[in-house]
Order: C-alpha cells, then sequence, then structure tokens
C-alpha cells in the first residue's frame, strides 16, 4: 500500500484571533497531500484536468486533537482506503515537527467525468485504475 | 428547540479552477452559521471572547451534495444535538435558494477557557449555560 | 456619475493573530464592491462569463487607515475613475459603521477576452461600452 | 543590502473560476517573503510577537504583469527601500520557475509598539534597528 507524507508551512494568515490556525484551513493541506499522493500513485493533476476527471469530495470528517500556529511545520501522511470503479477514500494523520498527533481525517469522493457526473474510473482510463489498484493493494 | 437560519451569499474567490465553490469554504458558513446560532441561543461572540471561553472544534463531519458557484446565496439552518457542561454539539443543513439540499454537517465542540482547557460551562457561566440549554432543550 | 455603495460584514477567520482582519481580506471586499458596480453600471457578472470578457486586474493600490475587527459591517464607497475601450480603473472608500474612513484603493484593469488577452470592449460589446460609458460619464 | 529570494508553491484552492491564481492571494506570498527577509535581516517574527511591535502595512501597491496557475512555483524576490525609526518600505519582484516577472509590488509599514501606535524601533529596540539598518544600507 502507497502511504506518502506530505509537509505543509503554516502561514501567518492562517491563524484566527485566537492565535491558532483556523479549522477551515486543515482541508486545504489534506487536500494538497491527496493530490500529491495521487500524483505518486499514478494519477497526477495534470493528468486529471486533461481528462476532466477528478475525486469530487462527498463526505469530508476531521478531528482536531491539538492547536496549531505560526510558525510551524507539519505533516500531513494520507494512507488509502478503498478504491472501486466509481469511489475513492483516503484517510490522514496530520503531525508537528515533534511526531505528536495533532488531527486525523477520512475523506471520501466519487469520481466524476466531464459531465461533472458519476464516472467508472476502470471503464474510462483503465491504466490510471490499474496504477491506483496497484497503489491502494500492494 | 431554537433552529436558526443564516443566509450566505458565495464570493467569486471562494471558487475553484472548476468553478465551483471550494469544499474548505464550507465549514466558514457552518462557523458564521454557529456564531448566529450562540448569539441567539444567548452567547454572543463579545461575551465569549470577554470571558475567553469558546466552543473549540474538535470533530467536523460534512457531506456534500451537490455543487455551489458564483453568484449564489445559501442558507444555513443550524439545529442544536447536544450540549453539557462541557461539550456542545450541533447539526447543519445548507441549501440553495430553490429550497435544495447542498450539504449536511455536523459539529462537536468542547467549551474551552481562559487557559485554552477543557471549561466547565455550567460551573464557570451558569447563567449563559442555563440561556444554551433552554435553547437546545424548550 | 455611477457611485455606488457596498456592505461587507466581516467573518471570524478574516482576522489574524493580532485580531484584525488580515490585508489580504481587503481586495476581496474591493472586488465584491466592483462586480456590484459593474453589474449596476449594465454589465452583469453572468453576462461578463458568457462573453468571455474581464477587467483583469493590472494593478491595485491600497491604502490601510486604520484596523478592523469581528464582528463589524463596513461599506465600500465605488467611484469610477477611467473607461477607455481597453482599460478601467475605479477608486474604493471603505468605512466603518460608524461613517470613518479605515482604506481607499484604486485599481486599474485591461479589458480582456477569450484569448485571454487585451480586448476593445467599446468593438466588441458596444452596446455594454456605452451603458458604463454612461456610468462613469453622467 | 540584503536582497533575499522566497519560493511559494500555489495551492489549487488559490485559484480562481478562470483557472488562475486570484489576485488576493498574492499579498499572503509577499508578506511569507517580508517575514522571511526580516528574520534574515535580524528580526525574527517569534521576537516580533514577543515584543508586541510590528511593520503594520499602511500602502500595499501591486502590478500583475501575468498569470499563475496551479501547480506552479513562484520565487518572491525582496529588496529593502527605506527603514527609519517609524518606517520600513520594501520592493518585491514575483517570477515563474523559468524566471520571467509575473508581478511586482511594493509595501510600506509603520511600526507599531504594544499599544498598536507608532513606535520608534531606533529607540525601543536599538539592537534591532542596527540589524535592520545594516540589511537596507550594506
Amino acid at each position: 500500500m502507497l502511504i506518502t507524507s506530505y509537509a505543509v508551512e503554516t502561514r501567518y494568515p492562517d491563524c484566527d484571533a485566537m492565535g491558532v490556525v483556523h479549522h477551515a484551513v486543515w482541508p486545504i493541506w489534506y487536500e494538497a497531500a491527496r493530490i500529491d499522493w495521487l500524483e505518486r500513485a499514478g494519477f497526477s493533476f495534470e493528468r486529471s484536468q486533461a481528462e476532466h476527471v477528478n475525486p469530487a469530495m462527498v463526505d469530508l470528517h476531521m478531528q482536531y486533537k491539538g492547536a496549531l500556529g505560526f510558525p510551524e511545520t507539519v505533516t500531513v501522511t494520507v494512507t488509502p482506503e478503498l478504491l472501486a470503479p466509481k469511489k475513492l477514500a483516503l484517510t490522514y494523520e496530520l503531525r508537528r515537527a515533534d511526531g505528536t498527533l495533532a488531527g486525523t481525517a477520512r475523506s471520501f469522493h466519487i469520481w466524476t467525468g466531464p459531465d461533472n457526473r458519476s464516472y467508472d474510473l476502470e471503464a474510462g482510463l483503465p491504466e490510471i485504475y490499474a496504477a491506483l489498484k496497484k497503489a491502494v493493494e500492494e
């Protein structure tokens, strides 16, 4: 199974009036880590754009286990949970530089095609599907 | 039970390169609707800031049921689920101007005090707690 | 000359760790006020999108004369400065609810067409150009 | 004179519906490059926070010379223009990976102290002022 790590630096305006990174910033980091995972698994963002095939966000569940500040470097670990012709699910762990866990998340996606409707990735882009399947299962 | 509606207009930069509001914008709307619910239930943002008592985000679970664009006006309905001396849970429905459901969410919070640690709202601010209790139960 | 006012409410995450609205949020407000001005002057956002004709941002000059917080309602007044077949310039005043001036700005745009290059609005969309000309001059 | 370079990667949600990085994102990059310049010149963000002394944004003037997309890495070059006991001015150049110029900017700041009012940096923090003076002049 392909498990990846993606490092992110917090930015000054990410912090709110309490001096902690606002909770709406975290989904941006999970997304960046997801795009990186897909790229490494064999489905680059450029290819995704060219084919108009995307993992549309359907469900995002985040746990906030601690506060983050600025400046700070965090690392998002991405672990695949499920790949099906029309579905993708990934889980995330977000850790501080000292290794402590700051948050976890799970995202669930349906593949969408050029018409913005559900898309069968296995049928439409079989070589991409095979590469992702390998990244999820092996 | 106090159920509130909060209207939000999408903004041009909320949309991503696919022309739909990015999923990281939705938590900002849920938060604005939550702040409004708390205010109407008897705990204003100003009071919250003055007391250094906040509903810290611990768990946020969002379902995206459809895409939103710009310009568009959406309405967030907030329904309380749980209030306890140290906890708060709310659920949300996000609807388009035509009434169709675009998303749902649930947020779970722990009350935190001036030391940024768990806080007993019933013990610390009993009149606020009583007001919120009434908004949740009656 | 068409001078418009556009009201905006600050949002909690607009504030940074110093508790004031971050300076990168202000351009979003100026843009919203500009879109509103264009709509009222006769060039709606929908039409602009349909024609793939936009006032591309070329120069933005902002003065910050005071800090803003949350919650706060501010009003942006938009005054046209210049309209030419390939150019648009607008100026802005941003005031607090009590009328005090918090900021000023000037934006300069070139009209761009479907190829993302400079576009002659007078030649391409004469009725739109005439409406804007009237809003700027009369 | 201390001239620094700061690299930034664009993020997917930075792009708007036209597929280009929204103009309100650029100030965030200029700020990150400015914080980096100040750190290298001898005034770290941590020290700035501890002393409650900040370069408050008073005037920001940006030129947009081209569009940026995602993914893309840009580099911001920071050049000091002016340091005085109560003032700071910096200029910026933003270049794409291929070296082409995408934008320029100038920011003007007044030093503010714990009371959020104008602050004499030379009088208040002479060793910081001396370090910055050296970075600007030598």
